[in-house]
């Protein structure tokens, strides 16, 4: 085997990005405080707005990663000292709930094992123990262990057992990807990052926040630097509050023919599709879905146990395929490819492909072809 | 006067950037969890290391801008509930005081009329009166002014008078622009953002920590997202805390020849130089230099009673050259040219050529070629 001559990214983000938005990004830097600045920032927050089927109002375009714009909008939304219940089966979910006792509050956690859903139940019967929560952090796609919450039916719980409580939502792998509805579902935050379903680089965070959330900003302000009502405020005139990353602004608008051409529901579509062909490709060469409900950004597939799911990774990477692992626990049997960027039924026939070849590598058996004839049924039904 | 048909950016930020730089922000996305990203991170921390005559191991990357790298900053370094000296003469400055005040300090300003430094005397009189301060706040280039303060100065009377206090540097357009040495002047923190001196587009925030800072890191934490020491530690191993803006990391390293060939000194005496030559120009031209200590990073010059400075700023922009006017109260008399970003002799004398014929465009009576001939002389001296 020779040294690649290409890189391939199918890892759940980052993704790859479109030559054009790419392009788009490398353009001369424009003053954010011109009238050529705000139209583009005004047209990226529309698309943003049509991809959460809101209007641009709720929409911030923050300077950050999907962190950072966690943490953004959680500081907008909910007041210090406030008991929050945080939901988590992974890792990310995790992160929340971190963030949260970071900030002195009070935490309830409300988990479930890697791998598994956590029930609307779970978080009613939990909003029912402790009257006194007032904020509930969910994870729609949780990245690490490849499981789509039904966010519906968790939003429903919240909304029935407290309606007061506000509800954040981490859509950082679902925005673009999967069926998403932040007003039906009656969520009052939702936050995602720019490199994953919009496929762009790294560097630009987003946060939706309801109505009844903007018509209250958190008082005392908790932050100055990641103020989303202040971005709202701003935004709203075509400005911004700090200096924004007008590349990536710029490359958001650029990437909107790849994402909305057809329609976001035709999107999510093709999403589930890829990420079905993955599933059906890595069961036929051996593994095993980990997910109970699969979350269209990512295959999490569990290799036998006659192999090391790092040296899948890692013979991939040798042929110029960088996938994600497993991680912390589910390193050793975990791995993770994705077609969540700029990518169709080539790319995924040819991941399947070499999925097969870093299979045999790391020494399973796997018939030459049976995986990528899984993913070509799923494809072409 | 026709359209323009080129732009050119001539304000103290967004800057200039090398075609280069913009072409290494614009390859294909890298994952950041690789040995190729490892590398490019540890070069773009070798870079700003050099420009700061330090080690790497204090130097953050952040993904973010400039003020939400003074947030970080100091919410890595000053505890919780800590009385905070904060000096300014501009809105920058000005800018710190409230954050300090968001995060529930007791915030006590020094602070001087816009256009003045602030003199050492009067931070270690303030620090005599007010002996519990426990952080100390300084910019200091502060570009609402185009006022270079005496950090030298600055830090060493709060080092007489509070050895303890912990010393934080906004040096946005300072970094690369002007002498600046953290350790020999013993400053705690340092602060700056992409878009100016070290011309890359907006969108990354840098942080440096002093020894003992990075030593004592605040507990317990009080953010995230923005945590200095966690991104210190991941860094240190070629990795970040959370995912980093890997386009604009690579485009650091690409900007190295354009600030570092010949060494920091150097760019130094480029960067006074071509400054000195903006505010000679326009002084030719009839307007007074506002700065009482002028920064080599804008050119701050107050117009002639008799013209308006918007009307200068809106000519400029007509003829397709974007400089900075002037901010709150500045508005009807500054204007801030700057050539902080990728510019030479030819950008200078083409700029003060342009503000000569707008200068006339907003009725002043400027002799074709006075404001080049002074650029001139100061640029062969």
């Amino acid at each position: 085997m020779t040294t690649p001559i290409k890189e391939h990214l199918a890892a759940p983000g980052p993704v790859a990005v479109p030559p054009a938005v790419l392009e788009a990004i490398a353009r001369p830097v424009v003053h954010h405080r011109t009238d050529t600045f705000a139209q583009t920032l005004n047209e990226a927050r529309a698309v943003l707005a049509e991809l959460l089927g809101v209007q641009d109002e709720g929409v911030a375009i923050l300077t950050g990663n999907g962190t950072a714009a966690f943490e953004a909008a959680f500081l907008a939304s909910v007041p210090s000292g406030a008991t929050v219940l945080s939901v988590h089966a992974g890792k990310f979910g995790a992160r929340w709930a971190k963030l949260a006792r970071v900030h002195g509050h009070e935490v309830i956690d409300v988990t479930a094992p890697w791998g598994r859903v956590v029930p609307p139940e779970a978080i009613a019967d939990a909003l029912a123990a402790n009257p006194g929560v007032q904020a509930v952090t969910l994870v729609h796609s949780e990245t690490s262990t490849g499981v789509l919450h039904d966010l519906e039916a968790q939003a429903a719980a919240v909304h029935a057992a407290a309606p007061d409580a506000i509800l954040l939502v981490d859509a950082v792998t679902s925005l673009a990807v999967s069926e998403l509805r932040p007003e039906a579902w009656h969520l009052d935050a939702v936050v995602a990052g720019s490199q994953k379903g919009v496929m762009l680089p790294p560097g630009l965070g987003f946060a939706w926040l309801s109505e009844r959330v903007r018509a209250k900003p958190v008082s005392p302000r908790r932050t100055l630097a990641f103020d989303v009502h202040a971005e709202l405020t701003a935004q709203a005139k075509g400005a911004t509050a700090t200096t924004p990353a007008v590349g990536l602004v710029a490359g958001l608008v650029a990437a909107r023919p790849y994402l909305l051409e057809g329609g976001v529901e035709a999107l999510w579509r093709r999403r589930a599709t890829l990420n079905e062909a993955l599933l059906a490709a890595g069961t036929a060469a051996g593994c095993t879905p980990f997910a109970e409900r699969p979350s269209p950004a990512v295959a999490a597939l569990r290799v036998p146990d006659s192999i090391a799911a790092p040296d899948v990774v890692h013979a991939l990477a040798a042929r110029g395929v960088r996938i994600a692992g497993g991680q912390d626990d589910a390193k050793p049997f975990l791995i993770r490819p994705s077609l969540l960027g700029h990518a169709d039924a080539y790319d995924a026939l040819g991941l399947v492909g070499m999925l097969e070849l870093a299979l045999r590598d790391a020494g399973l058996d796997v018939p030459a072809g049976v995986a990528v004839a899984a993913a070509m049924t799923v494809l072409e039904s």
